[in-house]
């Protein structure tokens, strides 16, 4: 069956998002990343400031913290919310069209459907380090922190949401080591796998 | 850099022996798996059916009755001794020859080469449940206890001997799962990858 849509999770610094886009102007599909932050933001009726912080990359405390952190009357903490919304805006950009969607969990929220092709890119240390350090103008060592940092963050959400591991091979189609085989291999790749 | 050789980590089931075989066929290199059994028997100085029966599968007791089996006076278990005479095997296999290599932990043990590609191939559970039946002749609910008992022991004995986690995607350059994607387009992509 041919995947009309394809996620792509991915480690920080990895080029994952990058593939991701190149991947969607070469089929000619949509794009969906940061620009989903607005839609979020109006389904859960929270600022889209406080979206852009918090989905995919809270919890920032760790998982205990998490797990016991304030809730409204219905149970549900800030997070929950913002995150229910996440998931119907994907389940709805799913129904629409073709797409590329970057991160989110979108594996996991749309794992009822056939026509998904998910995708895990990661890498090797010392290319991740370079391409944060020009990407975001930084030293090694703030370099090396914010890695850890948002890596950390994004697989905690993951694992809490999902009851799935972040980055283990059998969530995923497709898991791709860029450094290894270049951008263009895994870009043509994914492509050849979506047919 | 060109890939000269090819490890396949694979879930039991998913057609990874398979796949590995196909791949070495087509690019006429050798291909070892079962066939290097009789070496690790010489090496080590045990016989070829204690190696078969414990080499990759060991242990069967669980991870903690393994790290307290009984050790000869230099401190090594049995499982030690097959494993050690297993890595030398490798090791001289790697600078011999272009080949594939299923399973026994040949990614840990070839990590310092760079012309290695470490693939890992997993699958779905009906796909795979319906392979062993064929291929072993056995009923579903048998089928089903005899993965789970070999994948766990993989894991095991790769958990215990690398420090790593078995069918993690950071530890291969590539993760494929043979059910949605197919035994050609696996091997297509493997041959792609190891130019």
């Amino acid at each position: 069956m041919e995947k009309r849509i394809i996620t792509i999770s991915r480690e920080f610094g990895s080029g994952g998002r990058f593939i991701g886009e190149e991947v969607a102007k070469k089929l000619g599909i949509a794009y969906y990343d940061k620009n989903i932050i607005n839609e979020i933001a109006e389904k859960s009726g929270l600022s889209p400031e406080y979206v852009q912080k918090n989905a995919e990359l809270s919890p920032k405390k760790g998982l205990f913290a998490y797990a016991f952190a304030g809730r409204d009357i219905t149970g549900k903490s800030l997070e929950d919310i913002v995150y229910e919304a996440q998931r119907k805006v994907i389940l709805e950009l799913a129904d629409k069209e073709s797409c590329v969607i970057i991160g989110r969990n979108a594996d996991y929220i749309l794992k009822d459907r056939a026509d998904v092709l998910n995708v895990f890119i990661h890498g090797d240390m010392p290319e991740k380090i370079q391409r944060i350090m020009g990407l975001y103008n930084v030293e090694e060592k703030e370099t090396v922190k914010m890695m850890a940092d948002t890596d950390k963050r994004r697989m905690t959400n993951y694992n809490f949401y999902t009851d799935q591991k972040w980055g283990k091979a059998s969530n995923y189609t497709l898991c791709l080591n860029s450094s290894q085989l270049g951008y263009d291999r895994c870009e043509a790749i994914i492509m050849e796998c979506a047919k």
